[in-house]
């Protein structure tokens, strides 16, 4: 198994195309994999409930009042419960699956992805630990090792993990950010460690680059004196925790981050959007340089790959190039975080088999029936520059929920948010425990499970992922197309050519209201005939309610153009 | 369906006894029901992706290069990788059910319970909204008033939901605990809601009661004042967030929690344990009492029942008692949150099939063949007093991670945390998307639904999940009489009758080194023969390194012989 895991030396491997997903050819080798899959699950029960001699008690054993104990063998209510349940969820679900469900992030389930799932799950490892997940810890490191490339960090330097979703992932990333904003300021107040930091003016301290601050980290535990100087820090950013800028219309836990983390409203800068939905460059310029001139430190500037409302990809290049310049001009830097939650996947598209990024004029030709804008294609090239991605296996990954993800450039980071359990064991030395470095504690290895064999299967490339992600593209771009304000008669308009796979129709200007009519027949239709009728989603645009579209799968023209009759009110 | 789940009120019913846990006679029951499963899951998929007319484009329908999609019937690819992780789970997992792993918190999971949750995977459901889980968002209600049930909240003023995990519930409840405490202070600081907080002079304000500040949230609210105050109480959080007192050997999440949450370490106040292994009462109530006096604010007090080292039960009922005496003698609070993420499930051991306390004299009259300490009876007979309770159903409620979950006295405190999403629907009016509410955004639909078929199956009373644990506690106890320290050639002793069914063994005097030398020996024993050897965890008490036993399942007489030698050095 081992060797099979590594064959591939990049983890890359080709996609195995429509087989992906369930239908009515694979249900027979669905069934029969199960049916391996119990059959290894109910042999190892046994054998760990057996082997080692005494069985667990009965009743009788310990003379316990209360109900007899009976076995049964058809498991009956178990049975009625759960046939019940698939009966339900089988009746009422969220069509995922129908080309007319275009409403909110949710992707099929490739048959292997599920599979992988259901198969671990089994054995419930929990990755909080070796200790506790013997197989799946080590699929996590092979999954982190993924997202580092996927994101395009070297694996030998970052450090990626799984979390629960993306809110845990983002507050997992302005923690660390938060944590290391303190510490050379906390390193100059500490006696023992202030000569570490003497070379550097106070102002400099306030906005250290973290590439700085990172070998402050290293210098500070080799002296055993980290935990107290981030104590110190911690005093330092309850006074000052630092501003977060990112833009106004990024993902709704951003306000929720910054409540949880202490952050007040007035270290918070919401950045306004431009007209193509992602953060305004100007005023981003203008804030940072005003900032760092103030010497008013940065806690992180955060930027989107993938807004959820809109799909807008913030010019990350750009602000990499502010960066830049405000190093050379200032010394001052500030921390880089992506919320690619969404986005980060569709980097496949880019993204040769080796895992290197492709020439832009060849993604087209390679992988995309669909133009990628060339602003788009920078950000993605720019993105290994970040300090941190949060990256969803469950968005445009194809994994069910749970599965969010982070990543750091630098794996050296996640020291300042550590902690450790007493009852567990220190992990096996090169490769530490999670646990002792996520937000989280117990997180399900089950998902690892899933995430590794959809990597595996599907390929973080522009054939494997690309290809999948490049049709959703390509079909949000035709329904752009189609609803293009060219004509004056056009009532539903798609206003922006959309960065990926989000489109917002908004009302022309003649029928205000259209937009809530529309959304109120749809959703009297999906109600009432959930498999033929079309799903959209509602957003806020600029002030104006619009329709949201959400594109998880490529659609034939057909399909499009039932999509195009549903948006037509009679 | 719904009527199934209603049937019985309480939603609490009778326990289905050994035949709840995989075994020979129940696998060829287990295959067909998944086998049901399978086919439910099929033909919904069937139906989606077909119902529509238009299906989804193969990759010739826009042109597409890359690779030829081709349908494999036999899954090939995937078959190869989902067969060889299935074998290596088999071969490498943690082997929680047998009678001999006594290391970590993971019960043996019920046959039903993983049906329940294979079968919800499958739909994917996302629990951030009714919109992406119509099943499981229904079933979390259900379940959010179990757990309210359990630990003695009602339901209708209560308010649950599940979490990723103990982590993130108590993150969850101290970021509630802490924007409340601000909230008077502000509201003062208001001009247009000064009003309401007049008649109570400023350093009531500081700490003021919880209900009271609960009836305050109300009053802004129906000003629309909430979201303004919400944002002056950050600014006075961020100043003096209040201080936040645990115990100093509670869970090693607590750390994680002061620091994630911008409290100092000035603000954290780690009281000391008595020899109980519980929260000094003496110490506490000196520094509650200190605190009120000098108008310091208090954030929280975090009471455990069932900490993760040693299952100690911190006396509830004092900490009740000291909090009526505060409100008594100083018109003056604090806020209680309880750590009850691996013993609330306990409570069951006390509770009647109507989920009423039964008289602490029926409680080894009816679950129990061992003694229930009467202050670990009082401490569950007083959690319904508490704001907040931290309650894992993956850890003493034998479901599959992640599900952690948060019960609050009173769902009005989850409005200073709430936010929203400008593109999901706001709920069905009565009950709010949960998402709105969280700490988390997308959570996993099928594990509520594997909560909810535990509840359903086991029962949340004295002859259900109190037969389960009332197992547990009196293995423990056994365990306990075998290494109580009665001879002086006792080597290694088990110094303190535990609380629940967590058991620490430290060595006698004569041989300092003896813990050391026995995990050593235990860990090369269970990396050879996992299924025959004695797997225990390590654990540090005052200092000193003991043996940890968690039990998690009612073990006959032999098999406690069994463990004991294994614990004998040659």
């Amino acid at each position: 198994m081992r060797h099979q895991t590594e064959s591939d030396g990049t983890g890359l491997a080709p996609a195995s195309g429509t087989g992906l997903f369930p239908n009515p050819g694979n249900r027979a080798a669905f069934l029969e994999l199960l049916g391996d899959i119990v059959d290894d699950y109910y042999t190892w029960h046994e054998s760990c409930a057996g082997a080692a001699g005494p069985r667990l008690a009965d009743s009788a054993d310990l003379g316990a009042a209360g109900p007899r104990i009976a076995d049964s063998a058809d498991l009956g209510a178990a049975r009625t419960l759960v046939r019940g349940l698939s009966e339900w969820l089988a009746r009422e679900s969220t069509p995922w699956p129908s080309p007319l469900y275009l409403a909110h992030m949710t992707a099929d389930t490739p048959v292997a992805v599920s599979l992988a799932y259901l198969c671990a799950l089994l054995y419930n490892p929990n990755n909080v630990t070796g200790e506790t997940s013997p197989v799946t810890t080590r699929l996590e490191h092979e999954v982190g090792d993924d997202l580092c490339r996927l994101v395009g960090f070297p694996p030998a330097k970052g450090w990626a993990h799984l979390s629960s979703g993306g809110h845990a992932a983002n507050y997992e990333a302005i923690w660390i950010a938060r944590n290391l904003r303190g510490l050379p300021l906390a390193a100059a107040a500490d006696p023992a460690s202030r000569d570490l930091v003497a070379d550097l003016p106070r102002p400099g301290l306030v906005n250290l680059p973290v590439s700085g601050i990172l070998d402050l980290v290293d210098d500070l535990a080799g002296r055993g004196a980290l935990a107290r100087v981030r104590g110190l820090a911690r005093e330092i950013h309850r006074r000052a925790p630092g501003k977060l800028l990112f833009a106004r219309g990024a993902h709704y836990s951003w306000d929720k981050c910054a409540d949880l983390l202490g952050f007040a409203p007035g270290d918070v800068e919401a950045v306004d959007l431009d007209r193509h939905h992602r953060i305004d460059l100007g005023a981003l310029r203008r804030r940072v340089r005003e900032l760092l001139e103030r010497g008013e430190p940065i806690a992180a500037v955060v930027a989107t790959l993938g807004s959820g409302g809109e799909g807008g990809v913030d010019d990350l290049h750009e602000i990499m190039r502010l960066r830049d310049w405000c190093e050379q001009r200032y010394d001052a830097s500030f921390y880089v975080h992506v919320d690619a939650a969404f986005g980060a996947y569709h980097r496949t598209v880019c993204l040769d088999e080796d895992g290197s990024m492709l020439p832009y004029d060849e993604v087209a030709a390679r992988a995309f029936p669909a133009r990628l804008k060339p602003e788009v294609y920078e950000a993605f090239r720019c993105l290994p520059l970040a300090d941190s991605v949060t990256v969803d296996p469950h968005k445009s990954g194809h994994v069910p929920y749970p599965a969010g993800g982070l990543a750091l450039r630098d794996g050296r980071a996640a020291a300042v948010v550590a902690g450790r359990s007493a009852y567990f064991a220190p992990g096996d030395g090169a490769r530490p425990a999670f646990g002792s470095y996520t937000l989280e504690g117990a997180r399900p290895g089950a998902a690892v499970a899933a995430v590794w064999a959809a990597h595996r299967l599907i390929g973080l490339h522009v054939g494997g992922y690309g290809r999948l992600l490049g049709g959703c593209l390509a079909t949000a771009q035709r329904l752009h197309e189609r609803f293009r304000a060219i004509e004056g008669d056009s009532r539903l308009v798609s206003g922006y050519e959309p960065d990926l796979n989000i489109l917002n129709l908004a009302a022309g200007r003649t029928e205000p209201d259209l937009v809530d009519r529309l959304l109120a027949r749809l959703r009297a239709e999906a109600a009432a005939a959930p498999l033929t009728s079309l799903w959209v989603s509602a957003n806020t645009l600029a002030g104006r309610r619009v329709l949201r579209l959400c594109v998880m799968k490529e659609l034939a023209p057909a399909a499009v153009d039932r999509v195009c009759e549903a948006l037509t009110l009679p």
